[in-house]
């Protein structure tokens, strides 16, 4: 008997069909013997809604009680699902985070996880229920509502699994597993059977969507084996674990991504001084400005820097006027920016070390005619930025060259 | 410095607007120097939709998982109401019910409050917050959610104020106040200033629907002021206090109500042996068929009785279903049934002292040819049975004949 941690979107639970559809599962694998722990979001389109209501009394409104608002999403899905289970012949109990004392900080909108008590849920397992648990949502000390921010549910099912000593964290979306490539982009992608926590950290990063960095970083930590998969077949999809797929070694390289609506900003003419950098991304830090790739290059003279940055296509325009205001502060000569850029990346094992493969790369764009704007590498990503419209023959051709023999 | 318990109802609470709308009256009071406390229900429709979710899933869905999925709409009232205030420049804090230990039984969908532990919201009044606080909601020693079953938030209004000792409790609603008649029925009809709770509880109970019975039991038990006001003006409402309007020892008729949508049925012809009332009762009961008006009257021969009594509309059929059953079982002679009655009542203190009161209800009726069909009779109240046709005529007539100088 295994103890598993099931986890399900917003999509999964957005009517009462696929309610009943995700009972069914549930059931399956409770039906075989297993403690099964139900994680599940709000409805989709609720939070969203939530989200609108709160805008709609308030420009900024207040941390605690948007916590207080948009947990109510959680509680309508799990007395949902419960009911749905129970109406299926079986034993439910949604509970929430107050009820199982799944501790937090007190940063509202964005709590970190403390502690979770485990005795409320291991008694309801013994009593053979479901456990249907709120993701997103935790609780302070003082009996306060908060909630995870970005990657909200995923981080409850793994820290879940990490407090509970669970055997598997499946994780449920609309696609089966982690490929190759984006399969609308490249026909040959391939799905991965395993894939190690940094290699999944680093597809994360580079804008494949399936999992947030953050869960995975739990997961990691506490060495919780997830298995992404999809919750409208029975398929295996991609197990996340510490080593990934056996063959790992050999096949250093083990996907490629790409993510389209970016924006690069240049500040040229900069003096060459100790703290500008830091001064330009404070700035941009402090009006929220998540930056991505960073370049900073020396001018002919020597004496002069340009910095160029890469930002989400909703933050360009904000990213240019903070600029212009760093140009006068700083002294620097000129501002420019370029829309509708992209970044590709090809992620594995030992890329940094690997000088030949780094230069593969840079080959196979320039025999396709992609011209390479910026470039950034990790110890297993190489990122380079791009003309957005030379985003899918970049994917097809890097695909074509690295993984598929 | 008053401490003021202010209820609003789910229309009130319904959209963006009319959250603001409450926050600028919640800050009148709390600007003038008193501490207030605000109980809301769930936006109006929000309990209907979540409701019709549980049942698309469940014939029966599970009282508890019912409880947890209903309670989400407080939640969402409370944190929009605390976000509005806030964006007016006040502080207000909102709490569920496990914040505040509101306990409650485990009855589930019906719950019964045990006792409130005031520390929390003390703490916060202290601090100058106003506290917004779920209603409808409940919490029991074993940390379920519970919900308090009809009459809910004005329940936990009055309840808050028992606990609290506050100096009123209001209700606001889309009506201003209890009137000698329905004004929609009755042009001249009186806004009375004040009620005894003895009457008002008659008024509930012969279809006036400004206020739940069970929140006047308690604000009787504990002696609460409550205030029954209207959401859109300032105007003063009527309040219910022990005594009354200070005319009444005078004037003892009070009101005149009216209920349609009633339907009456006749088991005829039943044995006359002890428990046959008793069987025909507590077979309506169980199928949840609740009964009103009951007439027992004996046929000539004295060996046999008939059993009249009346239902509401929508219970009719399954009524008549349940005495077809009983006539077998009971050896009845037959079950007769009318559609369209409707209840006229008069209600006023020492009326069933008063048998010249009573006499003329019943000439005033017969001078508009309006025909009596039941009568029933309490200490304050004189309801009878008519043609659903008669209903505003008979409130008129009664009216005119006992409010109209």
């Amino acid at each position: 008997m295994a103890l598993i941690i099931q986890k399900y979107g917003g999509t999964s639970v957005a009517n009462a069909e696929r309610v009943t559809e995700v009972a069914k599962r549930v059931l399956k694998y409770k039906n075989e013997g297993n403690d099964v722990i139900v994680v599940v979001s709000a409805p989709a389109g609720t939070t969203d809604s939530l989200i609108k209501r709160a805008y709609e009394l308030s420009d900024t409104p207040n941390k605690r009680e948007l916590d207080m608002l948009l947990t109510s999403g959680e509680q309508i899905s799990i007395a949902s699902l419960a009911i749905a289970i129970e109406e299926l012949g079986g034993k439910a109990i949604s509970l929430n985070a107050f009820q199982v004392n799944f501790n937090t900080t007190d940063a509202h909108t964005k709590a970190q996880i403390l502690n979770i008590d485990t005795d409320v849920i291991k008694e309801n397992l013994s009593k053979g229920n479901v456990v249907v648990f709120a993701g997103f949502q935790g609780i302070t000390k003082n009996n306060e509502i908060t909630t995870l921010g970005r990657g909200g549910s995923d981080t409850t099912a793994v820290a879940l699994g990490a407090a509970l000593s669970a055997d598997e964290v499946e994780i449920y979306t609309d696609v089966d597993g982690v490929y190759t490539a984006d399969p609308r982009i490249v026909s040959n992608a391939r799905k991965l059977e395993s894939i190690s926590y940094k290699e999944m950290l680093e597809l994360a990063a580079s804008g494949a969507k399936v999992l947030h960095p953050r869960s995975v970083e739990i997961a990691a930590k506490y060495g919780i084996k997830i298995h992404l998969r999809s919750s409208f077949d029975d398929s295996l999809g991609t197990i996340v674990e510490s080593e990934g797929e056996k063959s790992m070694e050999k096949a250093k390289i083990i996907g490629v991504t790409s993510s389209k609506n970016e924006g690069k900003i240049t500040l040229s003419g900069l003096p060459d001084k100790p703290g500008i950098a830091a001064k330009v991304f404070s700035t941009l830090a402090k009006s929220k400005i998540n930056t991505d790739i960073i370049l900073q290059s020396s001018s002919i003279n020597k004496e002069l820097n340009n910095i160029s940055y890469t930002v989400k296509s909703d933050d360009l325009l904000e990213a240019v006027r903070i600029s212009e205001e760093l140009k006068k502060e700083l002294g620097a000569e000129g501002v420019t920016f370029e829309e509708r850029i992209a970044k590709v990346s090809v992620i594995g094992i030992g890329l940094k070390t690997h000088y030949e493969t780094t230069a593969e790369i840079f080959d196979t764009l320039a025999e396709n005619n992609i011209n390479i704007d910026m470039i950034s590498c990790s110890e297993i990503n190489v990122s380079c930025i791009i003309k957005e419209s030379d985003v899918e023959k970049a994917v097809r051709a890097l695909h074509s060259k690295f993984l598929e023999n």
